[in-house]
């Protein structure tokens, strides 16, 4: 049977580690990759090699541009004694977006998942710790997504940091816009259960 | 608010290039990128370096992993005569995977698209015709997808090539395991024009 060659194999491999490209779709962008020009693949690959040197903020864990994290340094940030912990980047992209918290940002960088051998020494939960104490937080928003995995990994938080600061969890239920009729049973029962007086 | 550093955007820019990967998902993959070792970095912005060297068939323009064609160098498929027009590799791809086909392929690389600036000149055109008269090509059989630029491609390769040779394009209807509950209105027009005797 024809097969691909072994350079465009390689290259989906490769793209096939992204998240939510399968084969179908890594052999696709192999393929396409392969028309461009030799300029192009070579930017292409420049851009990607580039990643190397991306630096990350020692404090929240954000990826920067230079030294200098814009949210750890902004003093009204950091007056409001609060940290939202969050998995990732596209996380913390989100919530900004939202234009509604205007506190610190602590990135995890995953959750616990023994399964994929991520246990609490791959988070960033010792420096989470050390932050609390040195930055005086009075306040943390677990905003984690909802699954097994982010569950028990602010079960997990909760215990570690103690009783001494709030520690709340981002709500769960209905989404604006969302319909009852194509919801699952499980966000139903969080919307029912976190109901509010009107 | 809050800004991806530009090194991320650059992936992201370049990321977003791939068939069907649209901003969101191209920032994903930025975001994961920037998770691997320095190592499996390189390694994967090696790999779509090494696809500028990728070689080509000057007959079929299948890509290769060195300069012998498996299909074109076939003395059986050679004896066909009969040539099958494809758009890319993925098509071939997938014919060859029916085990249906035995004749040889001709990859257009393309197809008419004015709006695109694909014109007669972009596509391998001249070099169908030259390998017609060269291999004594009794029979091409245009397995170009369905739409208005294939089709207006397979009426341009129709009169381009004139009365001499058997031209036939790949049967249209309702694929193996469809239901006509959920195929489109043309499947089924192209479905009862292409009936048979049974």
């Amino acid at each position: 049977m024809l097969q691909l060659p072994k350079k465009i194999s390689e290259a989906v491999e490769q793209l096939s580690r992204l998240p939510g490209v399968g084969g179908k779709s890594a052999q696709r962008h192999a393929l396409f990759l392969s028309q461009l020009t030799g300029a192009e693949l070579l930017n292409f690959s420049d851009v990607i090699k580039d990643l190397t040197t991306l630096k990350k903020c020692n404090d929240c864990g954000l990826y920067l541009d230079d030294e200098n994290c814009l949210i750890c340094s902004s003093s009204k940030r950091q007056s409001s004694k609060t940290l939202c912990v969050v998995e990732g980047m596209t996380d913390c992209l989100a919530i900004e977006a939202s234009d509604q918290y205007f506190g610190l940002y602590h990135i995890l960088g995953g959750v616990l998942n023994p399964l994929l051998g991520i246990g609490p020494d791959e988070l960033r939960l010792d420096q989470l710790k050390e932050r609390i104490v040195r930055d005086e937080i009075t306040s943390v928003i677990l905003a984690v997504n909802p699954s097994v995995e982010g569950d028990a990994t602010c079960a997990y938080i909760n215990d570690d940091l103690g009783n001494n600061i709030s520690i709340e969890r981002i709500g769960f239920g209905i989404p604006m816009g969302g319909s009852f009729e194509y919801l699952d049973p499980l966000t139903i029962m969080k919307a029912l259960e976190n109901r509010k007086r009107m």
